[in-house]
This record gives structure tokens, sequence and C-alpha cells, in this order.
């Protein structure tokens, strides 16, 4: 039994895409209704997103963000005040023209993202500079009709946070939008063990509606890119857009200065695809609901079952820790940790209760340790904190072995098609280069990382004067 | 300053309806945008709502609740699949037509509720016994096309949790709705310091769908009732309608038996109704996101603003404490902290520092206290237990000292009309009655109490025989 469902994850170098929805399905993540385009997030998948919940809001409120609730519906009226940013929503949302059993007056279209409905409110609750800064946060889903849908990826509907803040002067907000990628960068390392590229968006990426939007770039194992969390400085595009002004001490009106933020259940798309592999899911024991499985062996035998639940007791007060008492075999079990990506396996049998001891099985190398029970919390403890630190230095060393420098031309387009990662290359900050590029070899620019370096004097396209290093690559 | 801002406050016994919104508004809990009939949840009513869901969701998991998320939107074909549900909610759904820049081929409601989208999704993840119990929850927000709206109570969006339960019997799925709704009791008394009838819903007034619908329902200040939380036992009927089957042990093929049940930001309407006063919002000590307000008296003085960092800094380990250092005068600032309902404020000033004193003042019923500061954590940790504790028995007693027995009709007519309250009265359980009472005097039945009482051998209307013990009241 416990072949046969290893076996049906395909394997990660055959075929990718399909490694990734085995992997899904079979770590038991999401489900499915009759709801096209839109996921169920099944129990598995839904703890991985109130760990990362829990623990990114906790940073939000330590750089004082507040959490508030917004409507779901905007008037079609409301949405059309910006104009980039309805061009950019438009056509990809759902609207609602019917409340009841009447036909509504005004359509409303179901939230993609909160901007307007933030302005609109920002427009009636601020009056003077004492009510600046406005550090909010909504934790719920938005719905965006995509075509093509694949689970944490790319789905109709998606849960998010959206942060939405206003402040007093231009620098103020600028702070902010930095702040907060910063926010994401330390998150997605420390917690998520994935390490990722801090820059800016070239203005052919930016958000609809920004001046400037800041990204963190992480590489996936099959070297492609995944854009994981941004962050956009408004400027005052939208408080003119949709008056937001407050009384500044000198009693004169001003136009507030806007941000906002999101990072959402994609995330848990790029810790399947940056960590996992061809047994399954591996998550990084911050992010992980069970860190521990005790696998009880020969559990039939007198006292093994009690000793399982003994230590289970005792490393309750150090992990989240559970003891598998199906009747199913060792090896199914096994196999079972290793697909929903438990970070440390705890076998336990009759002789290693004789010997005073355990294994310890890590998932993240297969590593077999054999400890005392005298002393498990702190060895279980220390190797979990082991485990999360190895497990990004795993990631980094790929995404660094993954990044190329390309000079000129031919070397890009090699690297392109035979070496799957992060491109750098200078660029002479024409969107037309960028087109170009992304027309020829199907690579985009990710972001203008804040580590620039002066690879060569010329754009990597065109030849002309360069004025960015970029990174480039084919992206999720 | 201070007194202008209390005064805005609609006195209670005045304009009862009005008050409610003065104190919603005042405590800045909700605020407004341009989308009628929705409201938004500000930090201060959010944060509310963060420690429900909190204290709740932990509760929940110790009985063994697992947390998924499942689609917004309903098509309509699988609303339509259980005739009573549909009947129930077609009348108040909004309906997307569009996705995008196409009209749909069908259209699909924005959830109300999600037992159409549980049911579809246990039919495909449910086969076996193996798979049985499922006992999921989700946090979400749902629609409801109403007419006339008010801040918490009727609002076209809201926040709940809706957990939907599958079993293999039909005694286990008895047991779920019966434990949970003793979990929201239990929550409602402890947490929220609101006392609760438990009981069942009459043939009338269950959910749509259900076999049986229990309650737990609360009496507010004014007399009136409010349905606080419900708890449905769906037996085979909703399986049936979505042929959601399992092969037993004998391998035969069988229904699950359903449940469901939710609570709903409603609760903060029933904290605000039950505890609140003519100076605005009390907020239980549990479910307070300030529960301590330092006050510094002349803090321009040397050594005041310092002697409030440190009590908070010492305080913040027993406490959800701030300090309030703007440039308010106290008396504004004491009318602030009772506005928004926290339940301790601490002066401290220069004669109280020179005592190695300060005075805490209970927001609950006025009281001050003067005490040493060198035993502070211990004084106010034992305080807020105390004013948690107290607010329930003024609760309770308010509650009790306005539940009435009613034995004929005369009694029961002059009740509703003069004395607002409870109406404890017998039922002869035909619908008709219950009807005529409502058209008589607009009281409706609450439930059917769990704890019968014999008050007489009579319907309180018709004159029949009595078979029911039954709560009355007008609602909410």
């Amino acid at each position: 039994m416990a072949d046969k469902k290893v076996e049906a994850i395909t394997s990660r170098d055959e075929d990718f895409a399909k490694w990734y929805t085995d992997t899904v399905v079979k770590a038991d993540l999401t489900g499915y209704t009759s709801v096209k385009g839109f996921m169920v997030l099944k129990p598995a998948g839904y703890a991985i997103w109130e760990l990362i919940q829990s623990q990114l809001d906790k940073r939000f409120k330590e750089t004082g963000v507040e959490n508030v609730y917004l409507p779901l519906l905007i008037p079609e009226s409301l949405l059309q005040k910006e104009k980039d940013h309805v061009e950019g929503f438009a056509p990809e949302v759902a609207w609602v023209t019917h409340g009841g059993l009447s036909e509504l007056q005004e359509r409303l279209c179901v939230r993609p993202t909160s901007e307007t409905l933030f302005c609109d409110f920002y427009q009636k609750d601020i009056t003077s500079y004492r009510d600046l800064p406005k550090v909010y946060n909504q934790w719920c889903s938005v719905v965006r009709w995509e075509k093509e849908t694949r689970p944490f990826l790319r789905s109709r509907e998606f849960l998010w946070q959206e942060g939405h803040t206003a402040h007093a002067t231009a620098e103020e907000a600028e702070e902010r939008t930095i702040q907060m990628l910063n926010v994401y960068a330390d998150f997605c390392e420390q917690v998520l063990a994935i390490p990722v590229v801090k820059g800016q968006k070239t203005e052919k990426e930016k958000f609809a509606g920004a001046v400037s939007t800041y990204t963190i770039e992480a590489l996936m194992h099959d070297g492609k890119a995944l854009q994981s969390g941004t962050s956009h400085n408004f400027g005052d595009g939208f408080a003119k857009a949709y008056n937001v002004q407050y009384a500044d001490k000198d009693n004169q009106l001003k136009y507030v200065h806007q941000t906002s933020w999101g990072v959402t259940t994609r995330l848990i798309g790029a810790i399947i695809m940056v960590h996992g592999d061809d047994n399954g899911l591996k998550l990084p024991p911050l992010v992980a609901p069970t860190q521990v499985m005790i696998v009880p062996i020969m559990q039939k035998k007198e006292g093994v079952l009690e000793k399982a639940d003994e230590l289970c007791e005792r490393l309750s007060k150090v992990a989240r820790v559970k003891v598998d008492k199906t009747d199913k075999s060792p090896g199914f079990k096994f196999a079972e940790c290793e697909m929903r990506g438990i970070p440390v396996r705890v076998e336990v049998g009759p002789r290693d209760i004789e010997n005073n001891e355990c294994v310890l099985v890590r998932r993240d190398n297969g590593e077999k340790i054999t400890v005392s029970m005298d002393n498990l919390e702190q060895e279980v403890s220390t190797l979990l904190e082991t485990i999360q630190k190895d497990m990004l230095e795993t990631a980094r060393a790929h995404r660094d072995s993954h990044t190329y420098v390309a000079k000129n031309w031919d070397e890009f387009v090699d690297i392109v098609n035979n070496k799957p990662g992060f491109i750098k290359a200078m660029w002479c900050g024409e969107t037309e280069c960028e087109e170009n590029i992304k027309a020829e070899t199907g690579a985009t620019t990710r972001c203008m990382p804040f580590e620039q370096e002066n690879l060569s004097d010329v754009c990597v396209c065109c030849g002309k004067p360069a004025k960015k290093m970029v990174y480039f690559g084919r992206a999720y």
C-alpha cells in the first residue's frame, strides 16, 4: 500500500506541473466542488494558511497595523473613479446584477481588490492631520475571473490580506511601502524558508493605478519565478480621484498619500514548489500544522501505544505533535507522513523502548537519528530549528545556483532555453525592449533589485546604454 | 469637551434604538462607505470580533473541529436541490450573472450560507465509514439582501462562522448539534458575560431544511430578545437531496446525517445591548481589545508620563493595556474610555506617585479603588476577573427580573404591553396559535427551553391542552 501511494506522485523532473497537482491532491490540501475555477481549502491546506496568517498578522501588528473589514461588493461607479485601476481590473471581475428578487439599479462587482472601497471609506473617515496615518489591513477573499486555474497559483477566488494605508506625506507613504515589503521578505525567509529577491517592478509590470510597485520574487524548483508579495505606493493619485483630503496643522486642505500591499494563498503554492520532492510535500516547521508525527512500531505489543502517548504528551509542550494509531502498516504511515510534509517522524517500537531510545527521521533530508528518550523534548525542539534553518539554506543554494548572468543577447537566449532560473541582465529602461524580450523568449522582467550590480554598460536586448540591472525569468 | 461628547449619546431609556446607533458610532465600531446596506468594521469593532473568533475557535478545536474554506459563489442548480432550503433563501440572495466581460451560462449566488456547498463537497469527499465524522467549520462572510439594515443586527453582509458536520448515525448528529449549542451557551456566559436560554425552535421558526433547530436566546436591556446562535440537525434530508453516501462496515451504502451551526457579528450587537449604558459601551474584559487604559493626570509634570509608561510595561504582562498620552484633558479621556467600554481605567498623577498609589476605576459600576502601586499587577488582574463575573451576574439579574410568567391570555397581553421581557407560557403546539399570538401582540416563540416547567395545563392562547412551555418575546 505504502509504495503504491508514493508511486502515484509523478516525478518532479519528469513533469513538474503534474507533480505539483499530484502533490496538492495527495497531501490533501485542496478539494473540489461543482463551482468551476474555485477551490476548496481542506483542513491540511487551511491549517497552513492559519499558521501563515497568525504569524504574519503578529508581524503586521508590531508595525502598528490595525485590522478592519470592508464590504465584499463595490458599486460600478465607485470602481470607475480611478481610470488606470478600472482598466486593469474591469475585464476580470464578477458582477452582481440582482439582489433578492429584483434587478439592481447599479451593478456591483465582487471585490477583486479594495483600493476603491478604502478610498471611499477614508474620504469619509479622515478630516484632519490628527486622523493620520491610517494603517489598516483586512484578511478576506477576492474574486478575479481567471480563465485557467491551478490550485493556489491561480483561481477565481483566493484568500489574502490587503493592507491599505493613508499618510500625510509622500515620504511617509514610501517608507511604509518599503517597510511592508521588508516584512514580507523577512517572513518568507524566516517562516516559509523561502529566499526572495526584493526590488521594484518596471512601469509595464506595476499595479494598475500605482506610482511604484515593489515585489518579492522567489525561484521555484523548476527554475520558474513566482511573484510572492507586492507593495504599492500610490502617491496621491487615488486621493485625487476619490477626493481624500485632510486639514493640515496650518488648516490647509491636502491630499493624503496612500499605499497598499498584499500576499495570498499563493504562498502555499510557493512552499510546495520550493521545498517539495518526489515523496510529496515538505513543510518548514513554522508552518507545519503537525510538526512531529509519532509512529508506533508493532503497536499491538504491550506498552507501545502507551509509550507513544507518553512521548506525545511530553512533546506537546514544545511542538505540534500527533500519534498515528490507525491500523495502517508502519510503511504506509511513513509514506503518508512524507506526502503530507511533516517535518519530523518519531519511530518508537518495543526494541526502542527496551533501549530507552527512539528514532527521529527528518523529512527534509531523510536523515535518521537515534536519540535517548530522556532528553526528547530538547532533541526535537533543536531538530525543528535546525530543519527550519537548513530548508532555507537548501532553497537559497538552489536559487543561487540557478541564477545566471547574461551579458549579451546570445547568452540570454541560451540561458532561457537551457538553464531554467533567474537571469540577471542590464536593461535600457525602455518598455519596447521588455516587450521584445518577452515575445522572443517568454521571459519577463521580475524586478529591478534593490541590490544593483553593473554587469555591463549596455542593454542586453538593444545594446543602447543600460540604466538598470534587472532579474528576468519565466514566471507563474 | 468631555461632557459634550457624552451628551451626544441619546439616553437609553428615552430612545433605545437611537441610543444603540449613537453608541456604535461613538465607540467607533463601524463606519460607512457608498455600498448601501453594507457596513465597515473599524479597528475597535473588528478587534472585538478577533477576540470572539480566537476564543471560540479554540473551544471548537477542543471538540475536534477542523477549519476549511469553501467557495464564495454557489451555482443556482446546486442551491435548488433541497426544496425547503432554496425556498428559504432564494428571495434574499445576491446573484452574479457576469464574469469578466461575458454573461455566465448559469448564474451564481453569493453564499447566504453554505449547506449546499458542503453537501456537494462531502458528496465527493466521503466514500467510506472511515471518512466519518467530518467536523468542519469555516470563518467567512455571507450576503443576504436585507431591506432594512442596522449595524451588527442586520446587514446585507455579515461575518460569521458556519460549522458543517457529517456523521454515520442519527444519534451522533443529534449529539453534535447539542454539543455545539452548549459550546455557544458556555461561550456567551463565560466570555461575553451574557446569560442565555437554551432550547428548541418550533416547527415554524426552524431553519429551512432542518429536522430540528436549537437556539440560544438572550435578553437585551430593553426587554427584547436576540437569537444569538443556532445549531441545526438536518437528519439525512440534505444527504438524500445531494446524494451524500458512505459505505458502512458491512459494505452497505448509507446516507450521512448532517448538522450545521453558526454565530455571527450579531454577538457584538448583543454585547452592546446587554451591557451598555448612557455613557456608552461596556466591554466584558475577555473581549475588550484594550482592558486597561492608563490616564496620566497633570501629565506635563516631571515623572508622570514616565510612571505611566512604567505601569503600562508592568501591566502588559497581565492585561491588554495602553496609556492615553494625547493632549486631551483628563475629563475628556475619562469620557472616551467610558464610551469605548474599556473595563478598567487607571488614574495616576503627581500626588498618587508621591503616595505610591493609583486609582482604579471600574467601567461596569463606576467604583473607584485606591491601591498601592507595589501590587498593581495582582490588583488589576483580580479586578478584571471580578468585573467579568459581576457583568454576567448583573445581566443575569436583569434577565431574571424581566422574565414573566403568563398563565392566561389577559396576563400575556398585559405583560407584552407593559413589561418588556421574556414571557414564559404554556402552548398547545399548534402553528396556528403561534401565528395568532404574533399577529395580536408582536411576540414570537423564542424557544421551547430544555428546562421545561409545568406552569398550567392549557395553552395560553387557545385553552386546549398544553404540550410545551415556551419562551415568548418581541425580538430583534
